[in-house]
C-alpha cells in the first residue's frame, strides 16, 4: 500500500509524487506538480504546475489545482470544488502573478464549494457543501452559504465530528467549561419596577482585578473578532446588550459560550485562544482586563498558539 | 436502439449494464454498479461501486454517483450535478457507513446543484440548477436556492413542463378548482368605523357541517405543513391573518390557492393530498373539519395515496 | 340634618331643593333649577335653570352645570370639573337647542376634567382626574387621559373600590369565572419544528355546538365592541392573533379577561353582558355563535339587561 | 404693606393669617386653615380647615385647597389649578382619612393643571400648564402633559427662570461642569472594519479606582433612576448602549449632561445629588464606584443632602 | 337690552363699560380694565386692569383675564378656560413685563382650556375642549389634546358649524372643487412588473405650463405649511409619497383634500389661500408653479388675503 | 503558436477548428461544433453539435457546452460553469427545441457558476464565481449571488479592471460626469422647522424644458429599470424618496450615480445609455423629459446604440 500507484488511464507528467500516493484514470498531472505521499488523486482531476500538495491528501473527481494553489496535510477537497486565481479573468489577458490561495492542514473543502482567490481556509475548518468562499476562513470554522458566513467552529480534537457542544446553565456562580481555567459566571441581578440592576464586585465576585475596560460595538454581523490569545493578560466579557457567541480554546479543548444577557460573564484566562462572531446588530460587549494594553502580549498566529501550549503541561 | 453501447474511452469495468444503455467517453464505471436498461451516461461521469440506477436515467457529464445512492426509474441528473457520502469529510477519515441519498423516480435534479448526503428527494421533484439541497425534498417540489427552499409545486401529469396555475377570483360565492371536488369560496364581509367582520354559516354556506376546528400559527416561512390525505375527513381553510398557499392534488390533477384574507376559504374533501407552505411571519390559518381526530384516517405516504386513488373511478 | 341648608353669601333663587340639601356661599343656583335630597352644592358652584340634579349628589367648587346637562342620584363631580353644551360655540352664536349631557347614576366625574357635550356617563362610571371625555363612557367603565380612553372597569357592586380581578389561569380544561356560567377555556396545543397547532373539538371540548363563527379584525386599539347580551344565543371567543380584553358581567358580578393567545377561549352564555376593548393592532377575534343571527336577541341597553336579570334567580 | 388685609367681600372665619397675608373678593377660608405670612389669597379661593400653608405663598383664582393638602414656603399656584384628596371619588362615600399632598418650598403649580391625591411636589419643582400629575415630582423637576412626564429640570438656584444649560461637547479629555468637582470624559475610541472599540484604563485615564461595577437596562422611558447622593463614593457613568439624561447637582449649581455614546463618561465625585432620566428604550448604563456597595453611604433626601452640602466649603 | 346691567353682587370697579354689557354676579372687574358693547360676563369671572375686550365677546363662569390678554370682537371663553401670562412662575417672584396674549376675532376658546402665555389664537379658529394651546393657532384651525395639534379647520362662512367636507373622488379627470378655479385631477398611472409609472403632460393634461417645481419633505406630522396665497403664481400639487392635507380658500369658501397616491393633482390657482398639513412621515410634495419665485407674489397675511378678495367680484 | 494543437489524449471530431486553437487532454468536441481561432480548450471540457465559439475564447477545465450554446468573441468560461439548456428537463423527455443561450463577446464566466437557460450574457458582463444566472445580464454588468443580482457595472474599456467610481460630489452646481454631456446637479435646498424644500427652475437652472414627467415608484429592490438610450429625448432624474443608482455611458465612459436625496438631479442627455438599479424599497424617482413620449425616439439595443455612437464625433 506504501508505493505509488498511477492508473493506466491516467496522464501523469511529473516526477514528484509520494510514496503510496494514488493517481487514478483521466486524472492529469503537470510536471511541475509536487505531490506528498498518500494522497488520494481521483478520476478527471487536473493539477496544474506551480502547485505543492502535502501527505494524506484526498482530491475528489472534477477539481482543479491551479498554479498558485498550496494544500498542507490532510486536507480533503470534495467532489466539483472549484478554484480559482484571476479575480476578474478575461480571456487571453493573463494577470502578471496568480493570486495565490493556501489550504491549511486537516481542512476540509465542500462538495461543489467556489474557493475565490486569494482567501487562506485555515488549519481545520470546514467549508460546507455548496459555499462560495470570498474571504479567509478562521482556523476551525465551518463556513456555509453563497457568500460563505461562519456557522459555528468544529468540536475538539479528540472527536472532530462531533459538533461544539455550547455552554447555557443559567445556574448562580460560576461553571468550569472543560477549556484551561475559563469560567462561565452568572451574576447577581435585581430587578423592580424601575428596570433591572445587574452587579459585579471586582476583587470579590470577579476572578481577577482589573486595570482596564474596553467596549466593542457596531459589528457587522457577519464579522469575526477576537481570534487571538494573550501571554500574561485575563479578560472577563460581559454582552450588556444584544448576543455574540465566544469560542474558547486552549489548544486542546475548544467550548462555545452565548453571551446574552448583561448578567452572564465568561472568565477568560492568559494562554486561551478566543474568537467572537455572530454578533446580534445591537450588540455592546463589555471587557474588562488584568493588565494594560501591550502589543507583545498578543499570540495573533493560531500556529504560534499552538506550538507554545504543545510545551506546557495540561493546566485545568 | 436497444444495444447496450460502450465508448471506446470509456472505461466500464461493470458487467451489470442494462439494454439499450449506452456510456459515453473518459465515463468510469466501478465494477459493483448496476444500471438499468435505457440508461445515458455522459462523457466523464463517475459511478462507484455501491451504487443502483434504475431505468431510463439520464446523467449528464461531469457528476460523480458515489457508493450510498440509489436512482430510481426517470430520473434526470443535469451537469457538474454534485453528490456527497459524508456529512464532516476528512482526509483518510473514512466514517464507518457512508450516508445514503435517495432519489426517487421521476424526479430531477439541476445542473450545477448539491446534494447533502441523507436527503430523499421526492417523486418528481424538481431541483432548482445550482441549488443546495440541505433537507429532503416533498413529491413534486420545485426548490431553488442556497440553501434550497420549496418555490412551488410541478403541474400535473398531464403536462408536466407547464407551471401551475394559481387560482385568484374574487367573485363570491363558490368556484370549482378542477381538483376533485374541491372549491373556493369566497365569504361575505362587513366594514363599518368600529372594523370588519366576515361571516360565514355552517349549515347554510359552508359545504360541510365541521366538527372540530384547529388554529396553525408560527409556522416559519420557509416551512411545509399538511402533506397528507385524508380518508374521510373533510377540511375548510381560511387564512385569517397573513396569507399562505394551499396545494390540492387529487392523483391527477393539482392546483394551488393563495389563502390571504379573512373573506376566502377552500374546502378540501377527503381523498385529496394536501400542502400548505409559503407561510408568511404572521400567517394565522383557522380550519374546520367533518371529523374528530382520527389517526386511522391519515394516509402520510405519497406512495400509498396514488395508489389508492389509481383504484377510484375519477371523481369531479 | 333633614333640614335644607342656605349659606347666607349663596345666591339660591330655585325654590325646588330637597330635604337635606346644602348651598354654600357664593355658589348661584337660577329660579328653574330642581335638585334633589341630601345634595351637597359647594361654594362658588353655579346651576342653570334647565338641570336636574337627583339626590345625594355632590357637587365641588368651582363646578358650572349649564341647561341641558342631567345628573342621577349618587352622582360625584369633582372640583373644577368642567361641562359643555355647545359643540361649535361662538359668541352671540345660540344653537337652537343645548345638546344635553347626562349622568347616570352613581358615576364620578373626576377633578378637573372636561366633559363634552352630548355625551352619557354610564353607570358607576369613574372619569379619571383631568380627563376629556370626547365620547360617550359604557358603564362601570374607568376613563383617563385626553381624549378619554377606557383604562379599565371598576369592580363589582358590593366593593366598589376593589379594582377587577383579571383572570390569567394557564391550567389546561375549564375554569369558572365567577360571572353566571361563564368559563376561561385552555385548549389543547401542539407545537412541533413546522409550528404550533390549537385543537378544540365542538362538541366533545366546546360548551356548545356552533352553528355561526364570525371573525373581527382591523380594530382600532382605542374602540370597544360588543357591549350587550344575547337572550338565548351563546359565544365562544378566542383571540388568534394579538390581544384583547374581555369584560363579562352577569348583572351581579364582573370579571375580566385577556385573550392573548390562540389556546385560550372564553365561553360567554346567554345572559352575559360582554365588552371586548384595548385590541392590539392585529388582534383577530375567532367568535363561535350558538344561534344564527337574529337581532331579537341582542339587548343592547344595560339598563334592560340589569332589569331582567333582578327578576331571574342565580345561576352559576 | 406688612398688615394682614380681608376683602370685604371675602369669608375669612379663620384667625390664623400672617402678617401682610390678602385675602380677595369672594374668597373662603374654614376656620381651621392656616396661613403664613405674605401670602396671596386671590379672588374665589377656597381654603378648607385641614389645611397648612406657608409664608410668601400665591394662591391664584379658581383655585381650592382641600383637607389634607399641605404648601411650605414661597410656592405658587396658578389660576384654575385643581387639587384632589379622594382617589375613587363617590358621592356620599367619605374616605375613612384623606389622602395627603405635599408641595415642597418653592415649587410651581401650573394654571389648570390637575394633581392627583397622594402626591408630592419636590422643592422647586415646576408642574407646567393644563399638566394632569399621577406621581410624585422630583425636587427641581419640570413636568408636562397627561399624564405628566419629567421633560427637564430648571436651572440652579442663582437664576432659575433660565432653562438649564446642557453639556455637549465632543472634544476629547474632561470638560469641567460646573457642579463640584464633576466631569465630562470624552474616551479614546477606534474604528475599523470589525466595529468600534472603547477603552478606558481605570488608574491612567479614570478620575479614580473602581472596585466595582453596575449595569443598569430595562428601565422604562418615563422612569427616573438615581435621585441621590453619596457620603464617600464616586461614580463614573457610561451609556454603552441607547441613550439618558443625567442631572448633577452640587447643592448650589446643577448641569445636565445627554449620555448617549460608548465613548463619554461623566464623573460623579462624593456629595453630588445625581438623577438619570429620559432612558432610551434600549438603554444600558454602566457605572464604575470607587466603593464596595454600604447602605450607609447614600444620602436618599434632598432636604438632608441640603443641609449637608450648605454646611461645607464650596469645593470645584 | 341695549342697556348695560351689572348684577348686585358683581364687584364692577371699572368705568369703561359698553351698552349692553352685562356683568353678573360674583364677577370682578378691576378699574383699569376695558370692555366693548353687548359683552356678557358671568358669574365669577376676574377681570384685571391691563386687559381689553371687544364688543360681542362672552366670558363664561371660572375664567380670569389677566393683564396683557387682549380679545378681539366676538370672541367666546368657555366655562374655566385658563389664561396665562408668566412662562415661569414664581411667587413673588414678578417678571418685568407680562408675556402678551392675543385673541382675534370671531375665536372660540373651549371649555377648561389652558392657553400658555404669548400665543395668538387666529381670526376664527376653535380651540376644542381641555386643549392645553402651547404655539399660536391659524386663522380658522381647530386644536385639540394636550399638547393642542391641528385637527382641521372650521368650514367656510356660510355655515360655521358644519365640518369640512374632504373631496375624495377617485374618478380619472378633473372635478371642480367650489373654490374659486381649484380642481382636483386624476391622472392616468401604469403598473406592470417591474413597478408603477404615473404620467402627466404639461400642456396636454395640466392647467397650466409651469415654469418651475418644488420639492416639500421631512415635514415633521404636527406642523403645518403653506398659510399663505399668490397673486399671479398658480401652482399644481401632487404627493408623491406618502400623505398630507391640502386646505383651498378663496375668503369665501373652503374645501380640503387629501392628497394620498403619485396619481392625484391638486390645482390651486392664483388667489386661492392655501395651508398643507398632517403630513405623513415619508410625504414628498411635488408642486408646480406657473411663475418664478417672486417674494412680492406672496400674500402672507390672512387679514391682507380677505381684504384683497373683498373687492374682488367672486370667480368660480 | 498559430498553429491548431490537438492533445493526443483528446477526442476531437469537428473540423471546424480555427489557426491557433488548443484542444487539450480528455475533451471531447462533436463533429459539428465549429470553434474560432486562438482558443484554448482545457482538459475534459465537452463541446456538443449545435455549438458556435468565436475567436480568442476560454474555456477551462469541467465544462460543458451543450446543443444552444453560442460563444462571441474573447469570452472566458471559468472551470466547472455549468450551462444549460432545458428549463425543466426529464430524463428521456427531450423538448422540440433547446432553449438557446448567447454569450456576447468580451463576457466573463465566473468558476462554478450556473446559467440557466435562455438567458443573454451582455458584452463585457462579469458573471461572479459561483453565481446562479437565472435571468440576462445587461452589458458591462458585474452579478453575484444565488440567485445572481447585479452589484455593479464594469469600469470602461480602456482599464477593466478597475471598478467604476461613483460620482459623490456635494457641491452646489453642476458637475460633469466624463460620460459625453450629462451632468450631476446639485439643486438649491431650504430648511427650516416646518420641514424641507428643495427647488429646481425648469429654464433658469434645469439643463432643458421639460414637457412631462413621470414618476417611478414600486420598484422590487432587485430589478432594473431604463436599459436603453433616447435619439433626442433628454432627462432629468431625481430620486424624491429613498435611493437609486443611475449608470450612464455615451458607448465610450461609463460613470455611476447615486441619487439619494430630493436636492440632487442627473441630466441625462441624447444618446447616453440609460440603467436605474439598486432601488430601495421606498424608492420614487421623478423624471423630467424634453420630449413626449415616442416609441421611436428609444434605442432598445446595446448593439445598435453602440453602433450609432462610433459614427459621431466625440462629445464633452
Amino acid at each position: 500500500m506504501n508505493q505509488t500507484f498511477i492508473h493506466p488511464q491516467a496522464l501523469c507528467e511529473s516526477q514528484a509524487i509520494g510514496d503510496g500516493t494514488r493517481v487514478w484514470a483521466f486524472a492529469h498531472v503537470l510536471p511541475g506538480a509536487r505531490i506528498g505521499r498518500d494522497c488520494n488523486i481521483c478520476d478527471g482531476v487536473f493539477v496544474e504546475n506551480d502547485v505543492v500538495l502535502g501527505n494524506r491528501v484526498t482530491v475528489k473527481c472534477g477539481v482543479q489545482i491551479w498554479n498558485g494553489i498550496t494544500v498542507e496535510d490532510d486536507v480533503f477537497i470534495g467532489p466539483n470544488a472549484t478554484f480559482t486565481n484571476d479575480p476578474m479573468p478575461r480571456s487571453k489577458a493573463y494577470p502578471k502573478a496568480v493570486t495565490r490561495t493556501l489550504i491549511r492542514s486537516g481542512a476540509s473543502i465542500g462538495a461543489n464549494s467556489t474557493i475565490l482567490p486569494g482567501v487562506e481556509i485555515g488549519t481545520g475548518a470546514m467549508v460546507g457543501a455548496g459555499a462560495v468562499v470570498t474571504r479567509s476562513v478562521p482556523p476551525n470554522a465551518i463556513v456555509i452559504g453563497n457568500p460563505a458566513r461562519i456557522n459555528g467552529y468544529v468540536a475538539d480534537t479528540e472527536d472532530p465530528s462531533i459538533p461544539l457542544r455550547v455552554a447555557d446553565t443559567r445556574a448562580p456562580g460560576r461553571t468550569g467549561l472543560g477549556v484551561g481555567a475559563a469560567g462561565l459566571h452568572e451574576l447577581r441581578i435585581a430587578k423592580d419596577l424601575r428596570g433591572e440592576l445587574s452587579v459585579g464586585e471586582f476583587e470579590r465576585e470577579l476572578p481577577f482585578t482589573p486595570v482596564r475596560y474596553f467596549l466593542v460595538f457596531n459589528v457587522p454581523s457577519q464579522e469575526v473578532r477576537g481570534e487571538h490569545a494573550h501571554r500574561l493578560c485575563e479578560q472577563f466579557l460581559i454582552c450588556v446588550r444584544g448576543s455574540c457567541r465566544v469560542l474558547l480554546d486552549d489548544g486542546r479543548n475548544r467550548r462555545e459560550v452565548i453571551l446574552d444577557r448583561p448578567s452572564r460573564g465568561v472568565h477568560m484566562p492568559a494562554m486561551i485562544w478566543g474568537t467572537q462572531y455572530r454578533y446580534s446588530p445591537d450588540a455592546v460587549l463589555l471587557v474588562f482586563a488584568s493588565h494594560y494594553y501591550d502589543p507583545q502580549d498578543y499570540i495573533r498566529s493560531y500556529d504560534e498558539f499552538q506550538q507554545l501550549v504543545s510545551r506546557e503541561p495540561v493546566r485545568a
